[in-house]
């Protein structure tokens, strides 16, 4: 097994160039000419479709292997995200091994109890909390960390200097491609955020000054879910847009009956 | 001038309940059944088009209104974002006023002073960031406030228990939505960030427990730039792949000539 797996790393590095050359940088090049071009009308809502289906997924992974092509590229779209100051201030561990995944999933677990615990005082909502599905780290396919350096390109970042947040945004901008991305692949991905940073950092040799922002895991479903998870099971409901927009200043709602 | 953005938003409100029942309520319900169905080479092809052609715009904007619909679309499309134990901590300010917009154009070439001084002893750097075009708040035809609030749903979210900064990463992945979302319109955006999140709070009269996270120009334009404005600059470049992947750990980087 974990045999198998260094095969498809040792494979990663030697299809590395050619799939670079190949596919990747080609989006960003060549293509980009293609690109320049206007957004047709279906391609507007083949666009659309990618981002209303997406999902945050938890179950239905499927034991299919996610080809390396495939990695690259969604991980190449999240590359292509905006960053502040162009100071693309992300990276990306794969994770494949069990015995590493196993860990993590010790420390969600850990995580989760601890979660419980704050609805002792009301035994409905604790039960309702425990009965939900909330992470798919060992069924998936492939674990991913997304991590933070804020130490890329510094220290004169352009549009960071009044707002010295915006690195970590520029990650998570990164992370939301990834997101659309897997979809557009037929790639469910799950967020687990139960989870200990200080030991994510431990496990995964990750240096102080690195911030883990992010860790996915991602894999071919049977399905999207129609409705979020936490939609379907009633936990909470989507807001109106009227609830969310304001007119020129905060607390300007647009009127329902305007 | 002035009561035209006013006609403008009276428009708002009068349309809001036809636009949202028939286009925007849609694409969440019964188009969910269409959007279950798997994507197509043609949509994934599409997606990526857009993906990769969403620029930090801020130049380039044309004097044409965005109507209504589409500025529902695109914060509908933030709207369908992941949130951390679906919490939708988001909202979304719409600015037209010209008066408004001055006061925060005051406030980036505050903080772009502050900024320029910071590369007193380089010079050379100095010269190139100051010919920098680094924000479109006039020019663009809307400008637009994404905050985040803490206290939406609390104070048990889902997957917010062990780390409480998911809440701000979902209102990032909002934007990145809303990015795409405009792309795919034909509407450019831009992110400005030498901001003083201080006076945006006062001319906004945003709440002291709200965050604002971004502040956009969104509008029409001649024309996508076909590479980022910071590569074109020579300021930057982007980073090759293999720089920010590591396999199983960090530092396990991948070798290029594996």
């Amino acid at each position: 097994m974990v045999k198998l797996k260094i095969n498809l790393f040792i494979n990663f590095e030697s299809t590395y160039i050619a799939s670079i050359k190949n596919k990747l940088l080609l989006s960003s090049n060549s293509l980009q000419t293609k690109y320049r071009k206007q957004i047709s009308k279906y391609e507007r809502e083949g666009f659309y479709k990618i981002l209303f289906s997406r999902r945050d997924v938890r179950s239905h992974f499927i034991k299919k292997d996610i080809p390396l092509t495939t990695i690259l590229r969604i991980i190449n779209a999240a590359h292509h995200a905006p960053s502040v100051g162009y100071s693309q201030p992300w990276n990306f561990i794969l994770i494949k091994e069990e015995q590493t995944r196993m860990k993590i999933k010790n420390s969600f677990l850990r995580e989760h109890q601890k979660a419980i615990r704050l609805l002792e005082n009301n035994k409905a909502k604790q039960n309702k909390y425990k009965s939900l599905k909330l992470e798919g780290i060992l069924e998936s396919n492939l674990n991913l960390c997304v991590t933070y350096d804020y130490t890329r390109f510094a220290p004169f970042i352009i549009g960071k200097t009044s707002i010295p947040e915006t690195g970590i945004y520029s990650v998570c901008c990164a992370i939301q491609n990834l997101w659309l991305a897997a979809r557009a692949e037929e790639i469910g991905m799950g967020w687990v955020s139960i989870i200990s940073n200080r030991e994510l950092k431990k496990i995964l040799e990750i240096p102080k000054y690195i911030k883990p922002i992010a860790y996915l895991c991602l894999g071919y479903v049977s399905e999207f879910s129609q409705t979020p998870d936490l939609e379907k099971s009633k936990w909470l409901k989507r807001l109106a847009l009227n609830e969310i927009i304001y007119l020129e200043k905060w607390g300007n709602q647009v009127r329902k009956n305007g």
